[in-house]
């Protein structure tokens, strides 16, 4: 029987630090380990010690690949050898799960709506997976085009951020920064974590906690899509308002409509809070990451390094670390970014 | 008595690796340890193994730190305390010298043409040095200007490239590359470095030499700048033709007018050749690089990148590292190359 769509994630056991340990072995020589960098001018800016962990070089350009290609691979270890991987996903996603399903030798079938940057289409494609699009202005329904696809090829969906393997593979983020961070002899006051679904933030929060637990953890959403801090608040899971009403935001990356269940059981138990930037906030930081770092950051992989610049939290005489999740900005809207947040950082 | 400028360099003895070694212990914990990085994309695309050198995320935003802080390292532990650093450059070197002395404590003087980016003046100074412009346009002379402060401040010259110094604290680029390759175990084929006065492909093939002496190192210029491949040819120090004259290139960090005497009888001695690559090749790579390896990469930096995408090495079935020495380019300039670039790549 196939596997049911993200909507109706079965409960399942949340993973442990011993899981994330096991995804870091299944990932040693295939994910990149990735630098965990220093500038003295950021340092100077907030008055403290800012630690960029740069997953923008990651495979695939974000953490992505990480998660899935943790999945897939339970998947074949556990005998269950799938037919064929489908996951739904407009960007990230799409891209990791193409590149470590072609890894471990599993055709992947990617639904993707028809208008989606072409870069990303083309990418996905190139990883060697089969894009379906659907038409999302006309109203089609990814969980629809994906069932279909399934029940038709006995596939296997591998959900973007509801499952402990997910959740497993992205906490190797964490745990490769607070041991790279004690390498050079300095213990994290805090860590930033863009968040979307709540998987990255929750991985990196259950490895921090076992291996760093003085240090506090926060998701970092945009402005008018804080749906995880809200719920942090609210102790229980509350959604973003639908698209339209909670206006616009250029973070394509993190516009997941409310928190996910399994991540949220984890956010909520050990996260210190949740930090929302705006979209101006964002480009800010997307030109500093140009001209000071060079590092292209696309806007969702920028949240956090937005919330260190606007003094969101307060870094004067503490260590912070900050995730930059993703790369995978096209030209135009990088552009722009620098044009609007150029002179203002 | 002050320095003299860099056109009567005395004759000095050229450094080896032993120096290159002792640079390398005064840089620890003062320069970033760039990562070698690699990309499934393009090792498919060459059809063999690029290791890139991110130099783009050294101190100061290239490689010219390394020489700055071991040259005015030495000056501080021959005991001869200099009491103003100075150095003349409209670009990378004038960041890397003024970062340097900074942090050691001395004060600089750098003379920048009054027309250089605006950021390349504003960020020399946020290093802590003082800029004195000169105006290029109106025939003003860069080197007058230095004799004037030198003599006046009792200061002493930082030369750009033509400096035992200087050329053993690029070397280290060399030596971690070499390194870094064989502890994933690869050994290299062949290494190429951006050129202009040619310091960093100078201790690049210094250290190669001692440490993968099987290994060919190629300085990688613009066209119509291509000194070093022509001198290497006649095996004597040839001149580009006059600005204007030679055309045009937008690689603003490789225009020296001539291989220094002490870097090209290193390279003339341990090169396996020069390349070039035109403007159009160089944008490509800068859009490349920030499509995929989501680096930013100044035109200059990205010279020995463009060789390896436009083939003008085969790399199939081979292991070549490409340094990518800086990235600091303003948004404009960054911009106009991807729009140029992007879709040909």
């Amino acid at each position: 029987m196939p596997s049911s769509p993200a909507s109706e994630a079965p409960l399942e056991t949340p993973p442990d630090a011993v899981a994330i340990e096991a995804a870091a072995h299944r990932l040693a020589g295939q994910a990149v380990a990735t630098p965990l960098l220093e500038w003295p001018e950021l340092n100077a800016q907030v008055g403290g010690r800012v630690l960029i962990k740069a997953e923008t070089l990651q495979r695939t350009g974000s953490f992505k690949f990480r998660g899935a290609f943790n999945k897939i691979s339970r998947l074949l270890e556990s005998g269950q050898k799938p037919r064929t991987i489908v996951a739904y996903s407009s960007g990230n996603h799409a891209q990791g799960v193409a590149a470590a399903a072609g890894l471990l030798g599993l055709p992947a079938v990617i639904v993707m709506p028809a208008d989606a940057p072409a870069i990303k289409l083309a990418k996905t494609r190139a990883y060697g997976a089969e894009v379906v699009t659907y038409d999302r202005r006309g109203g089609e329904s990814r969980e629809a085009v994906a069932e279909a696809i399934l029940a038709e090829r006995e596939g296997t969906l591998v959900r973007p951020y509801d499952d402990p393997d997910i959740i497993a593979g992205q906490g190797t983020v964490g745990q490769e920064l607070v041991s790279q961070a004690a390498s050079r002899g300095v213990t994290l006051d805090a860590v930033l974590v863009p968040c979307s679904g709540g998987g990255l933030v929750a991985g990196c929060a259950l490895a921090v906690a076992e291996r760093s637990p003085g240090t506090r953890v926060y998701a970092v959403e945009p402005e008018g899509f804080d749906d995880t801090r809200r719920s942090l608040v609210a102790h229980r899971r509350l959604a973003n308002r639908p698209a339209g009403d909670a206006g616009h935001s250029f973070c394509d990356a993190l516009l997941a409509p409310m928190p996910g269940a399994l991540t949220f059981a984890i956010n909520d138990r050990l996260l210190a809070g949740g930090l929302a930037v705006s979209d101006a906030e964002v480009a800010r930081a997307m030109a500093f990451a140009f001209r000071t770092l060079k590092l292209v950051v696309e806007p969702g992989g920028a949240v956090a390094l937005a919330a260190v610049l606007a003094g969101k939290i307060d870094c004067r005489g503490r260590s912070v670390a900050v995730v930059c999740s993703g790369g995978n900005v096209d030209a135009e809207t990088f552009c722009r970014a620098l044009a609007e947040g150029d002179g203002q950082g």
